[in-house]
């Protein structure tokens, strides 16, 4: 799977273009956690650190490109990445998850009922600092990414236990849990920048598929990623019992499985959820996989073309790209 | 204790004045729990059901009050309850709570893990429910409160794990997790209202002490309230290690105490517990406590005199004798 795991195209130049942008949000952070009481405060620190902080990332670039004053991109930007957090801490205890990003989940370090309360913490952050930017708008698109990431995760959560998800369900799936919060941070930093009404469509259009391409990546790595690299052990969908996008594709195509199906009727033990793996990768599932990948960068990188042609926007461009190859 | 338990003063004069607007309340939360799929909906219309309703009582009278149009005042109701509800959900997830107004709590009917997400869906939709009122101010207050709630439950999680709490931790934690959310209700509807700001301020008041009052009284209940009227077991807070006021109140008067500590050091069988409600109850420190509440009413009650004098407002005096003389 070179086109995933090649390391040519990584972070690394997004990290040059707004490196002084995004340590300034880092700041940002720290500050705001900085005025919490123990031990929320280091509960905070830890899981707002990590991660490639892509979101917030777009945010600012956005700002960039629309050459606007920066200074409520980074409210914006600590918004969305508080936001974000804050689901992935509830999805860990949801879960049950024991590891991210190669550390212990917050609920293993501290009680679980601290874990959703910092997360609810966080949620009540994030709503603040839009709150502050006092654009109705914002706060419209703001509510309303919460409302569908959650609605989402619930009824994941529920098909994952009832029945086999169809290419619809698991489209609907990860556009939910996933493209909706990339959307609504590209489409906020739109408005944010005053952006025309075609501009605003652009970039939530943009922000979908580019949600829908990374999510698509990312449950490929689960398949063939290594576990030094995804932070976690690879498998974990199959292991959960979660259907993603490379075993639709294999179920599909191959009629006479076998091993698939054993993990996703409870053998977990390594040996089966190895097999089913190597099956799913032996089967043409990741190509197929990666091509709707693909289509959804290309869309995503489409929809640039209507935007302010600066290298902010050739920054967004180079992201389609890494979000395409990257390994973890 | 007499003055707790009659019913002379019942809510029911208040469900009659606002009888029809809380059914249209009601009627609002059903229409939006219906567009919900199973078993959210399910989940949403069992855990937004019950309850006194008292917040979004508030809201409403407030409205009456201004002789504002209702409308806007419905979606507020409907967020404050949400909000509410949401932090109830998490609650019992987080203290294990097996019981709630008389019925298992949610995380007992479903797995833990959607009880997190429908609360975390209710942040949202009544996040949402506030956005489209399209006023900064109120979105301000509302996410102020969120991380207002949200700080409090943790800082009193982690206290009860680490220190006795003196009067003063106890009055910032009940401000903090109760009497916020009953402020931010009656000022959200005061600015709703469009009344001015001394008006604003006295009703942010009569909130806060009215929500002060009220858990205080709550607290108390617990010590002399029954199974049957509070929907929970009696001396919950302290099987579950929880100080409050009656507690606070005990340990200054006795010194020679025995049983109450017992408890608190972990023996925790109903012997014990008994004992040390019991013991309680003897020794003066609820009738020290309800003078506290007793207090908070008399400013809440003062805090009216600068608002429009109608049958509303002596509807939310009503309020704070019933609060104050309430059996569950």
């Amino acid at each position: 799977m070179n086109n995933v795991v090649e390391d040519s195209v990584s972070v690394i130049p997004l990290l040059e273009f707004i490196h002084p942008q995004m340590e300034r949000m880092r700041d940002i952070v720290h500050e705001i956690v900085a005025q919490v009481d123990e031990p929320l405060s280091s509960m905070l620190r830890r899981s707002l650190g990590g991660g490639k902080q892509l979101r917030p990332a777009l945010v600012l670039l956005v700002g960039r490109m629309f050459d606007s004053g920066l200074e409520p991109f980074y409210s914006l930007a600590v918004a969305v990445h508080m936001l974000h957090t804050a689901t992935l801490i509830h999805d860990d205890v949801v879960d049950g998850a024991s590891i991210r990003r190669g550390r212990e989940t917050l609920h293993m370090q501290w009680p679980a009922g601290a874990a959703i309360l910092a997360g609810d913490y966080l949620l009540g952050q994030s709503t603040s600092l839009v709150a502050e930017l006092e654009d109705p708008r914002l706060f419209k698109v703001f509510a309303a990414v919460l409302r569908t990431m959650c609605a989402g995760e619930i009824r994941q959560m529920v098909a994952s236990q009832r029945q086999r998800p169809d290419w619809e369900t698991y489209t609907c799936a990860i556009g939910a849990k996933t493209a909706s919060l990339f959307a609504a941070s590209t489409e906020m930093a739109a408005i944010l920048a005053g952006a025309d009404e075609s501009q605003i469509a652009a970039l939530r259009l943009f922000g979908r598929e580019l949600g829908m391409a990374f999510q698509v990546v990312d449950d490929v790595l689960d398949f063939v990623g290594d576990e030094a690299q995804l932070g976690k052990p690879a498998g974990s969908d199959l292991r959960q019992g979660l259907i993603t996008l490379p075993t639709l594709y294999y179920l599909e195509r191959v009629r006479s499985d076998g091993c698939v199906n054993a993990v996703l009727s409870g053998l977990r033990d390594e040996e089966h959820v190895q097999a089913a793996i190597d099956a799913v990768c032996a089967s043409g599932a990741i190509e197929a996989s990666l091509a709707d990948a693909q289509a959804y960068v290309r869309t995503c990188q489409e929809a640039l073309a209507s935007l302010p042609d600066n290298p902010a926007r050739h920054m967004l461009h180079t992201i389609a790209e890494y979000v395409m190859h990257r390994s973890h």
